[in-house]
């Protein structure tokens, strides 16, 4: 008797997001450090329900902190006050001691993409700001999304 | 017949929030000044939904204002990275072009009180940036509120 | 022969801003929790030069914060894009660990006043949250400003 | 007789700024969106004094919209709160109606690289977000950086 095949593994994180007020700049559009904010936010609900990793006692409890090392975006096209966004992380690659997210964030439902972004970033000790591996239980937990 | 008493209107509109990362300060808590950005987001909430006013075309389409001219805050307890909070927004009197709101921030759910704010804010023109009375329709609907 | 009189003590603390495009809202105006940012800013500045206390020093090395429970803020003009601003810090009262500060902050050189802020603050243990008297150095540096 | 060599270009636009209390996050150092506004502050004043191109006069009255494209960020080494750095802007590429500048964020004075930023902006009509050719005053301004 063959075995059921692997249950597929989930291919993103996506979560929705409003564009506020406090989002946008003179031109009524997404000043764009403000999608970095937004992304963030879906990295930490991603590391809450996502990876099912405590976010805050990451940094209180376990010192650990993941600080990002390298940023690429592309800012397609603009998102202006009250726009529903969706944004959507996916894994791109899991190394010794860091790993690579991308975002696409477009506008909801199914709407243009507004930017991607590619992101690397680094665990590091807060005791002393040098990279360390990453944790098993992140590691393993990030696994699941590739 | 007696008619029917008349329906108590909403006591107030609240919303969960959640403390991000970048809502915190040195000191692992959320910095005061990201509670005004927070309480911006239930209001404009609140004009979407809770008022269905169209809060991006009052600027647009209607060049309409809504500055806050006086504010006052108590920060009582702190809010630390992950927490859940709800914010209660009520209508403490409405003016002629101006209205008074009141925020409970507590943290969620049933725990203590972090922030009170009572905001003033005026109903201005975009082009003049003057005081102008408040729509009929924005006072109606926050009638409801009252 | 009488002694000569007292020095007048500084009447306040105060620093040119420029409103920097991250500050302003889609009404092109400063929305309002930026001046509580900038107003931080000049609080920083007076500590390091003003009272010549450390500033970064006093949460990583002292573990002493100075959480604001309490603002009154009027907003009586706006402020917009490029325009430069004069900010100044006086001292209202110092208590046994609480002390009040007003901002003034007005269009430079010599315009309209602006926003009108009224914030108290507390000095605390970072390691339990709760009150500390105010620290002997920092108080008698704040005198001078009285 | 032989003319005199042309006078060499400005090499960047160098301005000093300090990491605020606002500007870090819960490890205590600065968190990387905020290199963007600091990066973007700079961009406001070399347009200013740099360029000596009105820069709120290129929205308000120009309707000249300058939106980054395309971002590529290395964040090398951590800033603490306190910090002072020194950013410099250069010029890489100006091409039709897009151009391209670095930052480089270091310690100051002398001390090591703590972030190098690639941005290319487009200008564009804010009446119709559109790209546009560069105005002919901003590129010559431009092209004594390059």
């Amino acid at each position: 008797m063959t075995p059921p095949p692997p249950e597929p593994g989930p291919t993103g994180f996506t979560q929705r997001k409003r564009v506020f007020f406090h989002h946008c700049d003179p031109a009524g559009i997404v000043f764009y450090p403000q999608y970095l904010l937004l992304i963030n936010e879906v990295l930490q609900d991603w590391f809450e329900t996502g990876l099912d990793v405590g976010y805050a006692g990451l940094f209180a409890d376990r010192r650990i902190g993941i600080p990002t090392v390298r940023l690429e975006c592309d800012f397609l096209a603009p998102s202006r006050l009250g726009d529903a966004l969706e944004i959507t992380l996916t894994v791109e690659r899991i190394g010794k001691s860091s790993f690579e997210l991308r975002y696409e964030c477009a506008g909801s439902p199914g709407q243009d993409v507004r930017a991607r972004i590619r992101a690397v970033l680094v665990t590091t000790s807060l005791d002393g700001h040098g990279p360390i591996p990453i944790p098993q239980d992140i590691r393993t937990a990030m696994e699941r999304y590739t």
